[in-house]
């Protein structure tokens, strides 16, 4: 197994897609906070408006993924041409699950640009309620699915692992 | 339980806190990345020089602690004073914990900072080598520990939860 | 009178604070955006949740103020401590004002910092509206009132102008 | 009338683009700076290089353009192929107006680059000024015309608004 | 000869590439950094693991092209499709030569992503090493090779200059 | 000699400045761009305006220096207070000479961002006239003084090197 972000001098580096086909592609990736059950209440009924913790973690992760590549090194800029969020309480799990959808045009994969919209709402929740609950976890940050380019439509548990 | 973040008119707002006092501060957050053994041992042995995956994390991860309150709505701008991140291998679980510190002298504390830190390197270790093993999940982002400020010295376990 | 951002050689300089005293400095600016009244009906009422478009332009807002320096370029680094931002909607005017409060303690004032979030709050109402109502205006973005430093405390409206 | 940017679940997204063609797309937008008399002198005349507090507003504009994405939150990014601003001077009002253009290639429009440009520029010649002149206001921020793109070219005044 | 970032007032504008065509870039940069024997060799044999500076600078040089357009007032955003940097020890010279490539396949090139990944790496290794030799000098910072769009492929040395 | 910036295993860090004092500090730096006669003249008379080239530059380089810690990865963010940057002529050599004076109260000096606005305003000076002299070269960027802080006032050539 070779790592191609790796040169031949065993420095980073960013992989030259210059010859790769333009393809639509798309990515979702998911994550979970779990927290204090009356964190959970507090996120569902605080505040006058109801779940607007939520909503500010859903601008702060659709804004995250445009920054993808000013935050992990090797990742290429692309053009996203979607960016959407869902959240999901787990209320016997005193938790949220986070599922964020990407999609762009172009000669490389979004899976990051995912995995930094749900990360980035995640950590947000964490930010907006670590007053009342500063031991809440953030957890299971996943690649669910991907399709488009090389290695074409795969879904997280349906291939070899 | 009032959530800080939230203006009486239930929208998101940076909590006022300048009548705080500046003082030294302290945090520390950890996270983990589970992958395929396979995985572990190229980032092990892989390229020329050893662990090149981890050092290109490690600037990602100090980096992006500098970048949180661009990042994380609400946050505080802060003048981090030091920041500084090490991994640890968990061979049986086929696994890298990442551990962020992060010190600053303000009115506000650095948990976020440090979150950001490990998240940042977290996710740019599945970065470099997702086209190897696209699965990898990124676990257990949490603060581990805190000083400074009004809550005092806590520690993760030490504190009913 | 002088233009203090103006070197010698008529070229733009950052103004030298750096004998300046740290005070506690507010700022609160404000604006306005007109638009078709179906518009301000949708926003009112439009979506599942009530004010949506409000909470997304609150929180671009709050991010807006802090990045000030980045975008105004002969603006000081500031330390924000708080920032706040409510709406009003006009309705005989068909509009809704934008009125911002910044605050930091340090050696010069916000002034940017409540404007840049005033704006970037209307402009966000303008993007997240412009395809059912192209033709909005935004207006009268000012400085509404300020305190801390040596111009003191002082109010629009209340001085020679 | 329905809110593109709102998903079913009354949260912010990005649209969905990836579908539509790429075209060549042209945005205009204007605004107006209005100030006491000797302001507009002094910016006339100041310093040893006249216009100079225009030579910085036309640079803040233009690169604040390019950060459109980065603080209007639901906005796409776009690679713009070129913005040029020009300034004119309105004597009897008091008052300089900001005129920007912004072209791109791709699926979405440049309007909100161009009426970034504007309101960047104007609030660059409101922080320069500030000094000698704090109650400035920045007004009739507004999309002028655009082109390109299913809705095709339209001015304002020129359809039923 | 007329520059052609100046427009017709005598100011700055991006220059309009809408109507150029998209095609495959490459542009080649290099710089040098000189400094005492002793920096050199403890950069060499530095710390537990060799060549830690230059694994930094590297990132830095990576990342620094991303960012190219923010920093760089007139250029445009361009979408790299690969950059890699390689670090050359000059003994005799006490010198670290950097050399940078870059690709993009679009209306521009990227000569200016290719020496801000030279500029950014050098001024790190400066950086990491100040605190040893203070008086480092950054030199020689020039494009070297480029190919793609309508100059064709130039090479230092071998046309008219 | 000792690398502050590489920690016990190796890896960078950003140092613990915690315990240092504020102070006020000062950073002076400078940099030349080489270029044909035949440049230097259409930059001193090109456009409507003159030297606009160098007010761009100009601007650059001081939104440059903000951006310091985000392009150099070990930089601490710094509260700048003033920075400024002047351009000399050198005619018998065909180029011009950027010196940049940085100021901060701080804990740590401010050489990178005196070197940052330098390399960045002779960066844009090559941006703006590559259309007409791509071979241009940027050289000597170097500290020149710098006071505050541990190592006292220290002058370029007044200290054994």
């Amino acid at each position: 197994m070779e790592l191609t972000h790796i040169n031949e001098n065993g420095r980073a580096r960013m992989v030259d897609i210059s010859t790769k086909d333009e393809t639509n592609r798309v990515a979702i990736a998911q994550g979970i906070i779990r927290m204090q059950p009356e964190t959970l209440q507090t996120i569902k009924t605080g505040g006058i408006k109801k779940g607007d913790v939520l909503g500010v973690a859903q601008v702060a992760g659709i804004m995250g993924a445009k920054q993808t590549a000013f935050i992990v090194p090797m990742c290429h800029p692309v053009m996203l041409t979607s960016v959407d969020i869902e959240f999901e309480y787990v209320d016997q799990e005193s938790a949220i699950i986070a599922r964020a959808i990407a999609k762009t045009s172009g000669k490389t994969g979004v899976e990051m640009e995912a995995i930094m919209a749900v990360s980035t709402a995640l950590i947000t929740i964490y930010d907006m309620c670590k007053a009342i609950d500063r031991w809440m976890v953030v957890s299971d940050i996943q690649l669910v699915e991907k399709a488009g380019g090389k290695s074409g439509h795969v879904i997280r548990g349906k291939e070899n692992q």
